[in-house]
Order: structure tokens, then C-alpha cells, then sequence
């Protein structure tokens, strides 16, 4: 059954799980301790700190072990943001970081600092130029992935860290989607990692702080881990992290390039087998085993659930399939569509037949949902003649994506060209899928006004 | 080769190694996705919580798995103290906790808040009527160990409980060294306990906070654990860690009888094995497995030493063994001797054969120690005729522990009953260990003076 769900996590890597099973015997003690059995751990935490190190690029006394990737920004930030307090207490992040930056950018925000939001362009990418242009004198810290977890665009990361530099800023990045496949290029400060995204276990990450960055770890004091990862540590978890990482790297790059030929065939075809989908993210630069696309008139959790029977395991930005019934903040900060949302990610060693039956399925599970819905087929669409009247009004008050746009779809050629739509909805995701609609359907997004029962009216005028 | 120090790790319980291998396969995915994978890891990790939070005796919602058992004492205390921050700022803990409970206490007063710090009497524990007198209108939190982790000595959790419940203050019990023996009696808020103390893997710990505690949990928001643990789960700890619970606890009324006559072997023959010896901690209000003596004229690292290298290991709370140099805080709190500290705790399951060999092999390994460092021989002590004048000075500045109370014991018979030894010593210990040594000597301690050329003069007379 085909596992497309990479980016979340991946099974134990064959490595991984021999280094673990040889490190439960050997390194179960306190390293800290002078015993016989304390010293072999030691041994063995020190080892795989070379290794992780080497693997990442820094100094071993640069790199401790967390208990997370998410532990690893957190504590990253935190510890930069207190150490550079002289300099200022403002944080430069993108718009499209992994949620554990952008909930550690709000708390910072809620003890007094400040935080800029750098936008991306519609492929998911930040512009140097306009990145470094948020440096400010009293910029504390800024941060940037390596690679967007949700659509696969690469980031600018070594010019950006070229800015940051010549600003005296440190740079903060996270790896979590790239360290699998080489070392971040660029003069960065601070980097953070999750093992279990490259078949590394569950439990162990990675941050790096290079010497002479200025740090104050958060929390109360703890002398493991140079104070930056406190509690027990997880030496066979860190052993069989910074062994898979060695182990995925040597087939790093004939991987890449297979997995890239396997996504770029999803890429081109999926316009080809489906109506009405967009295949979001940049086009080049881009991760080699993502890939994303959204398709009108489609349920995303009734789509995943779909291709779920149908034996496709993938993931969703859709606002439905999340536990806060928001659309993707990655979509939304690209203005593109969030409905009917689709992010496949291949495993490394992914067959190329389990990505043909993926094609040879998707038409069939798409038609099915969309037919759930009662989306409107192509010609219904296009209208069945102009409504009395310059102006329509279609509510859809509390009903949930995708049924506005649907209900949108139905009614669009009801009014003349120059006319206008009123939907009214109170789903967030409309926000983002009505004006991502228009654009696809080269209609006029007018913007959007509250509405007085609740909930809020967007504004479509008919183009064509 | 035994293995004496369980109190700060034990070897992988065969249980859970089974329940980790099992899991590693099944529980890799990420539990909060709506595919196949993700629902099998969320199954999981239901199951390891609702049977962690039986053997712990709370409710599934209750518990959250942290990544440590440090990481659990930091997380419950800040969410407990920041819930509870319109009652006050005062915190109530007692001194002999486990250092992540104090160095909370430290943040916790470096962000303005105070801290009572509550004494033990000589054998570890806490009077509870002194405890509950330390509440206050004012008090947001109080913090009590279950057992002590150095000494073994069990605190009187239940009867100070339901003075917290009375005073209406949550209580946080740090049982991470009892809960392998049985869930914690009492009306206790909080819990938090490390799984490797019982077998568990490293990497994971438990906090239960009872419905109705006001907890706001520190740090960026998460998700994940009902926002009290953020990061990607580590399922496969969480159930080794449920799963070797259970298995201990099936054993632990028959283990923990076996354990306590073995500790109460060593507690009754060791001073009969050694000259100069003190065990510390309650006798009879203690844990199963823990028996911990000092040793006069010992210097602890080296004890440790010749201890492995006879093939024992264990470990100590003397500041030779510790990287900061300072004697460990309970002894310091209990008022007892820390040089030549040795503690030895029994994991399940340890021979008594092996104890018999440690009882065997102790007093050749400490005659050697002791000769080593030039120990007075017992007459030598009884002195060579009072000097000249009442006072004598030792200089020991410069030199570590044992050597202050050496020097002390070789010349306490050179001055008359009555007069008085200065001993002149910059290191730490000797705060603790010569008024330790007056006690165990029937000597008077006088106390300490500033000395001029750095370092403090202890002041004691002789008295017989």
C-alpha cells in the first residue's frame, strides 16, 4: 500500500532501527555517570554527535541532540532571541515556516517583541531582496527553511544568510524537509532538524548553534547537552538518527534524482488527467519528492479519505482536514488554492509503478467526490443565461469548503458579464478559495465586506 | 559485571523491548494524519496512554507523554505557576528534590517569583506539619518528591497533600523513583515520572495534571498532547513505556520485599565492615532499593573507581564526583557526611550473590582508598600530646576534599580537650564535611570565619 505521506514521516530506516536495537544494549546509562556502563554511553552519545555533525556541516561542540525538530526551533529561537536582547527584540520569519516557528514567533510577540512576515511569490518562495530589506537595527534573529514542507519550493537560504550576515543578524534555518538530501548551503547561525524525516526515530532532532552566536538557552538550567536540551538523553535515538542520516545521505543524490523524475511525472500529468486543478509550488526549485496540487469543487478529507480506500496514503492543506478547520497558512500566504488540496511526498526507494497506479487512480476518486458534492460539470458552469438584475447573491452560510466556491461555479453565468456574485459564507477557507477561483477561472475578485447576519460577503464580478 | 546504580538508569525492560520493536513497525506515522498509517500510530498511542495513566491512577485525559522526566517536572511546574498566577507567586518546594525541580525554582525566581525551600531532618525527610506551615495566601504551587533519589527516604506525600488540598494549592509530586513500586497515594494535582527509572526507553516521561488544575503551558503553542508536550510523538517509546509499567508493577509487591532485605543487608553490615561509616537516609521509611553510606577520609571519585574497577558499579553525591565540584544538595540539606559518599541502588532482579560479593569486595577497596590518600589510622588520631597554646591551624587551602577533615582528624589530638583546630579550606565540601565529622567524632563545631588569604577557617574544639 503506497505511503505518499514523506514529509510528515517516514518508516525506520534499515539502519536506523540496527543502530538502535545495538545502542538499547550499549547506551541505556547516565553518560554523565563514571561507571563502566556510564562511560560506554558517553562513548557512544559522542560518537553519533560526530557524526550528526558531520553530516550537517558544523563543529561537534556546535550540535546538540533535542528531543524533537519542533523542540530544536524552539529552543533555537528562544535561546537567539535572549542572547541577542541588547540588539533588539525583533524576529524576521517567512510567511511559510513550519508552524513550530510561527508559534514561537507569536509568543514572541505576546513577551513584547516584534515580528515581521516576509510574504512569498505564488510558487511559495521568499525573495531574497525583500527579505533583507525586513533586516532591521534591532533585528534580534531571522529565519528561514531550507525547503517549504508543503509544496517543496526551495528557499533562497544562502543569499539570504549572505544578507543576514553583512546585517550581523544570525540566520536560523530549518532543515527539517532538506537535511535528508545534503548540508544547507550559506553562512547560517542556527539550524534545525527532526530524525524522523529521514528514517531517523521518532523522539530526536538536531540544533546546531555556531560557535560565537550569542545564546541563552530558555527554561530552568540543565547540564546536558551544553544546557540546551535538558533532561535524560536518548542515546540510542540520537545513535540510530545520526546513523540513518550518514546512511540516506550516501544514496542522497541518484535518490534525488530518481524521486525528481517520479514528482516531475505527477506534475505534468495531473493537469492532463484532471479538470479544474493546480499544481502549486515553484516549478524548479523545489524539494526532490514533493508535490502539491488543489482541485475545485473537492472535499480534501472526503480526498483523502478517497484515495486512503483506494490504498494512497498522502496529506492535505485543506482547511478540512485540519484540527482548527483552517486552511493551510503555506496556501494562503501563496494565494492559491486551498481546496481539494493534495500533497504527495515519496519516500525515498518509492516505485515508479505505485506512482502510475497513484495517476491511473486519481481521475476516478476525483470525479467520485466531486460528483458527492454535486460540483458543477464544465458546461453547467459556463451559465444558463443572465439573472434579472447586475447582482446575485448566493449564501452559503454555514456551510463548509468546498460548497462555496461550488455554489459560486453554479451561479457565475447566471448574471451578464460586468455583473456580480455575492457569497456569502462564514468558512475561513472561502477567504483564500474564492479570490483563488477567479484567477483560475479569469474572473474579477472585487474583495470582500461583512456581512450583517454574520460571516462575510466576497465580491465576484463576471469577466467572460 | 553487577550493576549497582538503578536509581539513575536501568537496562531496557524485556517488555519493552518487545512492545518498542512491535511499535517501531506500527507507530512511526504521525498520529494526527487521516491515513492508514496515521490512525494505526494514533491507536497506539491511545492504548500506552490509557494504560500509563492506569498504572499511574488517573484519567487518559489527564496524561501526557513528555519526551523526559525532567522535561515533565519543568513543563508541570511552569503550566501549574503560570495557571495560577492571579493567586500569587510563591512556590513551596522542599530542598532535597531532584535538581530539575530546584533549578525550576530558580528560573521560577529569576522571573520575580519566591520560593520557600522546606528542610529535611537528618535521615531525608520532611516533617509535613513544617511543610504545610510554609503555605501561604499567596502560594501557587508546592512541590514534593515521592522518594528521594540520593538517600531512598519516602516523604510524607499523602498527609502533605491534604494539607494542600485544604489550603487549596495544587500539589506536584516528583515520583519518578517510586512509581515502578505503585501509583501515589494521596490527594496530589500533579505527577511526573521518567521511564527509564523502570525499564522504560529514554526519551520519554509522564505528566498527569488532574481536571480542574488551572494550567497554562509554557513555551510557543502546540498541538500535540493537549498542548502539554510539543513536537512530533514518540509513539514507540510511549508504549515500551506503558507496556514495561505494567510489567514491573505485576511484580513489584514480591520484587520490592526481595530488594529491601538485600538493602537492609547492606545497611546493617556495613558499618560492621567498615571504621568511620555513616549510612544516611530513613532506615525504615525508605525505598526497596536504595542504601546509601559515607565513607570518613574517602575521596569519592576514587572509591567509584576502584568500585569499577572490582567490577561494581555505583555512584555518589561527594563533590569529587560531580562536574560543578559541589557536594550533592541532599546530603548538604540532611546535615550528613559527603566525602566517600557511595550509593547503591539494586535494579529489579539483582542476585544476592552480587551483594554478597559487593559486601565482600568493599572493605579491601576502601582500606586501598584510604591508604592511598595517607588516612590517620585510628591511634594516630587519638593524638601525640597537646601542642603548644590552645589553637592549632591546618592549611588545607588548595587541596579537595577528603583532604580538609583528614588533616583535621591527624591533628585533633595535638591540642588539649578544649582547645582549638582552625582548618583553613577553599573547597566546598569542607562546609559540609567537618561539621559532619565533629558530629560523627563527639567533637564541638564552633563554626566558620572569613579567612584573609581566601577560603573560610572552620573553627572546632576538642572535646575529648
Amino acid at each position: 500500500m503506497p505511503y505518499f505521506d514523506a514529509a510528515s514521516a517516514v518508516p525506520l530506516h534499515p539502519v536506523a532501527r540496527q543502530a538502535l536495537q545495538a545502542s538499547l544494549d550499549e547506551g541505556w546509562a547516565d553518560p554523565a555517570r563514571l561507571h563502566r556502563e556510564g562511560r560506554r554511553a558517553r562513548l557512544l552519545l559522542d560518537a553519533a554527535r560526530e557524526a550528526a555533525a558531520e553530516a550537517v556541516g558544523c563543529r561537534p561542540d556546535e550540535l546538540v541532540f533535542t528531543t524533537s525538530g519542533t523542540r530544536a526551533v524552539h529552543t533555537g529561537m528562544a535561546g537567539a532571541l535572549a542572547g541577542r536582547r541588547r540588539a533588539g527584540q525583533h524576529l524576521i520569519v517567512s510567511s511559510v515556516e513550519h508552524s513550530c516557528v510561527l508559534h514561537a514567533a507569536e509568543r514572541h510577540e505576546a513577551d513584547g517583541g516584534t515580528v515581521t512576515r516576509v510574504g512569498v511569490d505564488r510558487g511559495g518562495a521568499v525573495d531574497a531582496g525583500e527579505f533583507a530589506d525586513g533586516l532591521r537595527a534591532d533585528t534580534a534573529l531571522a529565519c528561514l527553511q531550507s525547503a517549504n514542507h508543503e509544496v517543496g519550493t526551495v528557499q533562497p537560504v544562502a543569499e539570504v544568510a549572505e544578507a543576514c550576515r553583512s546585517a550581523g543578524v544570525p540566520l536560523l534555518v530549518d532543515a527539517a524537509q532538506s537535511l535528508a538530501w545534503g548540508p544547507v548551503d550559506g553562512a547560517w547561525s542556527l539550524l534545525a532538524a527532526s530524525a524522523h524525516k529521514w528514517g531517523g526515530p521518532a523522539g530526536i532532532g538536531l540544533l546546531a548553534v555556531r560557535k560565537g552566536v550569542r545564546f541563552s538557552p530558555p527554561g530552568p538550567s540543565d547540564e546536558r547537552e551544553s544546557g540546551r536540551a535538558p533532561g535524560f538523553e536518548n542515546i540510542p535515538a540520537a545513535v540510530a538518527a545520526a546513523a540513518s542520516l550518514r546512511a540516506v545521505r550516501a544514496e542522497a543524490a541518484a535518490e534525488a534524482a530518481r524521486l525528481r523524475e517520479l514528482t516531475g511525472r505527477i506534475r505534468a500529468r495531473v493537469p492532463e488527467l484532471l479538470t479544474d486543478v493546480e499544481v502549486v509550488g515553484d516549478p524548479e526549485r523545489r524539494l526532490p519528492g514533493i508535490v502539491t496540487f488543489s482541485c475545485l469543487y473537492v472535499d480534501g478529507e472526503a480526498l483523502l479519505h478517497e484515495l486512503d480506500r483506494a490504498g494512497f496514503s498522502v496529506s492535505s492543506g485543506s482547511s478540512c482536514t485540519s484540527s482548527t478547520l483552517m486552511p493551510s497558512h503555506v496556501l494562503k500566504a501563496m494565494g492559491v488554492l486551498s481546496e481539494g488540496n493534495v500533497r504527495v511526498s515519496l519516500p525515498a526507494g518509492t516505485a515508479a509503478e505505485d506512482v502510475e497506479a497513484f495517476l491511473d487512480a486519481l481521475p476516478r476518486v476525483v470525479s467520485s467526490v466531486r460528483a458527492q458534492l454535486g460540483a458543477p460539470a464544465a458546461d453547467e458552469e459556463r451559465g444558463r443565461g443572465p439573472a434579472a438584475g447586475g447582482e446575485l447573491v448566493v449564501d452559503t452560510l454555514g456551510r463548509r469548503c468546498p460548497i462555496p466556491v461550488i455554489e459560486l461555479a453554479k451561479v457565475i453565468g447566471d448574471v451578464p458579464v460586468g455583473g456580480v456574485v455575492r457569497v456569502l459564507s462564514d468558512d475561513e477557507a472561502a477567504r483564500l478559495d474564492v479570490p483563488a477561483w477567479c484567477e483560475m477561472r479569469g474572473q474579477r475578485y472585487l474583495g470582500e465586506e461583512p456581512e450583517p447576519r454574520g460571516g462575510v460577503a466576497y465580491l465576484v464580478r463576471r469577466e467572460r
